[in-house]
């Protein structure tokens, strides 16, 4: 067992329409807003090549999500799951993914669509998304239930905010 | 720009058969091999109905990797690009992430297969594979190259490791 802990630090910051979870997208492939992620100066050359991508990873630090509870109830369920079988906010260590289709990257902002992050959300990673890596078959998605496509669970409510 | 820093703390640790880089595998679809994720007691309620998912990220902290660098050669290519364009463990924030098939979901153990990290490395987070979710269709994957399947890059060397 492992006592350490580790800091991290933003890389930049991630700008969207959404100011509190009451109405932000749970997911991003239920949203076609728009966001840009700003990377602060001294890490930009870091992005070189990231343009020949069409999707990737960001990952940021849910700096909003309320103090975590290990049993909580997830938006798309009416029953108790453990933390680590869901994608809510209020985690351990809350960190957050979204996978993004890339619009356009340039020297240090990078647009994109699928934007499910609250406005100032704390940038720590990218990391392209690469199909041959990322792409899994003969999934089982556990809980997730079929839903249709209007319903009311894919826009988020206060629950996990501080 | 956020100037904040936040801290991790490991939720417990991968056991894996990697003692160094040197001949692990790069990614969790190049590797057969079996890890166990051991949550520290504390936590393992948050378990609770992973087990109904075929599928998880690991969310980890590359321990052992050196001082990142903001343009590297990462193994599947010989020339440079942003370390935000690789998958490269020597990173600002250096943070892993890995999608594994669970064959075992216990009260604190995960079995699964697919492991790509060092034997030891703190684990921070973990999410279910949401194939809903996460699938992506018409991906670009960029400076990726199509690669015969015994090509020796799909294993890693100690060019990251500190």
């Amino acid at each position: 067992m492992s006592s350490s802990e580790y800091r991290v630090v933003p890389i930049g910051v991630i700008e969207t329409e959404y100011e509190s979870s009451e109405s932000t997208p749970i997911q991003p492939i239920y949203s076609q807003s728009v966001g840009r992620a700003i990377i602060n100066p001294e890490y930009s050359a870091g992005l070189k090549s990231l343009e020949l991508f069409s999707h990737g990873y960001l990952i940021y630090w849910f700096d909003r999500a309320k103090k975590p509870e290990l049993l909580v109830t997830p938006y798309l369920d009416d029953r108790q799951h453990g933390v680590f079988a869901t994608r809510v906010p209020s985690r351990p260590n809350p960190i957050g993914i979204s996978i993004v289709e890339f619009i356009e990257v340039g020297r240090h902002i990078i647009v994109f669509r699928g934007a499910d992050m609250l406005n100032g959300t704390p940038l720590l990673d990218i990391k392209p998304y690469i199909s041959k890596f990322d792409d899994r078959k003969s999934v089982v998605d556990g809980w997730i239930k079929e839903m249709s496509s209007d319903d009311e669970r894919y826009i988020a409510d206060d629950r996990f905010e501080e």
